[in-house]
């Protein structure tokens, strides 16, 4: 009883039926067979902002079925002209700066002043470390039961590519279900934050304040895509290190030319914990949408993410339809072996390459 | 006569044809016909050190012509196994940064303790600013009229991916010929650093002190990818701003992460004009080459940089069949205008690119 009980949220909190047990997971497929809603149906469910409806629209969105994906992309079509009408915050730092406890905090905050938020998270290599995002979403306890918001882990075990398309989706059926705010959340390796940024309106960077540490291990421009850097964890004896980061990330943000935006990004403490300067962030991030909107920057950058995206796919999927062909890869391993020797070089084994 | 003496000392210093006037240009033409030398005969003259062959073989690398093409292939096929023995140091900077008077004065310092020294400039942009190119070579009078040099300026008004593969293959060209250093000089701006700093061992930043303006207008990427900053023009009044300068950079390099080769990037300070702090610097270079010879990263990084020129010419070449195919080309503006009206994603809109 208990366990069913866990299910049911579970479901409507959005966790994939993975997540459960298989007793009561098998329980659900066969409830599910019955009642398979239609597309239509579907989207009905999610311009009501039926949660249930919702989840299984995601489902749909992330599976590798060709028929699912078919019925998701009917969704989709039917969602986008009511999507689109959210702030969509991405939210990046190495593990163990506290995102879930911000997300937890921040995502509160809003919850109560009205706001449906969404969490969504990028992460491809999640294959690797389930474990960490099924413990993320118990470290956000509150907000999981919160109704105004909806948690969402992403699909494992994908390419970014892959992932992000999921995820921009998902974006778009978050929106049309009438969630105002949109928080993606990355794990701060690899080349999720890319590929975060160019899915968000706003870029929030969290960093942990530590004598000198602040400056070490910093991704390859990754500060200069943030449009705001929150040092987090600024409590207790932690208060004189975050103000001493604060002073440095400034200078760092310095060295780096205007954005096209014309926003400055900016440096702020904060202790999620302790629920400080959390409404700072949040006031920011208004005053930046707003001043983003007088000046349409905020359109022309979704419109140009959105150019960014159709161009993406199509390189990736020319690179991988040419490099996955097998004639191709036996003839590259050859040519490769022959620029180590010194017998050939890139351009005339390219010449060879495309010729096949 | 005098116009005939500068010719033929222009075409041994490998001044493209083109840059001489009419007359004389048709008597070179004349006098090529009858003696065109077959590549095999080029190989020859190349591997002996003949300038005049060098440069002959080089104008045919940078030929569009179909025929020239391939017979620059079959002479960097002969020219190959007696290449990549020189150290390739790419020079960048803002205009007015003092690259001319720097690459001559570091070019002398070389040549005079016997090194032989090609100068090449990666300059996609060059049909605009080809005044400044020509100016150039009068600005390094002293290393144009030194037989231990080589001075080639680059093809104008090509793409970057040309312009890269005719650097690449001038510099197998140059190196065959006996050319133990290779400097290759770009105007820092556009994508050029991030292709230069792929064909180079070593990169070198130029920069100017000055109140403050150090720390302005540096490109996004451009500090990481430095093995070195000068802080050229350091003499007279400026000796005080180039130090602050050196502080500051220093700082700015410390923000991020350690390279690949464990090589700590170093700030310096010089002054071309007065000739201070070149050796040094030349010392530097020296000290990275032995070290990164010591530790295998010398060979693993060229490899790595053929292999990034075979995938970035394969990737470039896919996409530009795809972009420019006319029935593409419909479609792809159909698509971005649905994509912009909301009533498509990018993800489905690459779909019906891709399927076309």
């Amino acid at each position: 009883m208990a366990k069913n009980k866990k299910s049911a949220l579970n479901v409507q909190k959005g966790i994939s039926d993975s997540d459960i047990s298989n007793t009561s997971s098998i329980l659900n497929i066969q409830q599910k067979r019955k009642t398979q809603p239609t597309a239509d149906e579907l989207i009905d469910g999610i311009l009501k902002g039926n949660i249930t409806d919702l989840s299984r629209a995601i489902t749909l969105v992330e599976s590798t079925n060709r028929e699912h994906l078919q019925k998701a992309n009917a969704i989709i079509q039917g969602c986008l002209s009511h999507a689109n009408k959210s702030i969509r915050i991405g939210i990046t730092g190495v593990p163990g700066v506290g995102k879930s406890t911000f997300i937890e905090t921040f995502g509160k905050l809003l919850t109560t002043s009205g706001k449906k938020v969404a969490v969504l998270a990028v992460d491809p290599s999640s294959s690797l470390t389930k474990g960490s995002i099924l413990g993320d979403k118990t470290r956000m306890e509150d907000l999981v039961r919160d109704d105004n918001a909806f948690i969402r882990p992403s699909a494992s075990g994908e390419s970014l590519g892959g992932v992000a398309r999921k995820t921009r989706e998902t974006i778009i059926l978050c929106e049309a279900a009438g969630f105002d705010t949109i928080i993606i959340e990355t794990v701060g390796v690899g080349q999720n934050e890319i590929a975060v940024h160019s899915m968000v309106d706003f870029f929030l960077l969290l960093k942990l304040a530590g004598a000198g540490d602040e400056l070490q291990g910093i991704k390859r421009g990754i500060i200069e895509m943030a449009d705001a850097i929150a040092i987090n964890k600024a409590d207790g004896e932690n208060q004189n290190a975050a103000k001493l980061a604060k002073i440095e990330f400034n200078r760092a943000l310095h060295l780096y030319p205007a954005k096209d935006s014309n926003w400055l990004p900016k440096v702020v403490v904060c202790s999620a914990l302790e629920n400080e300067g959390i409404y700072n962030i949040w006031n920011m991030i208004k005053d930046y949408e707003h001043s983003m909107k007088s000046s349409q920057y905020f359109y022309t950058k979704r419109n140009e993410q959105n150019k960014f995206w159709l161009t993406q796919t199509i390189e990736e999927r020319l690179k991988s339809n040419f490099f996955q062909n097998a004639k191709i890869k036996i003839e590259l391993s050859k040519q490769l072996q022959l620029i180590e020797e010194n017998k050939t070089t890139p351009f005339a084994a390219a010449d060879v390459l495309l010729n096949l």
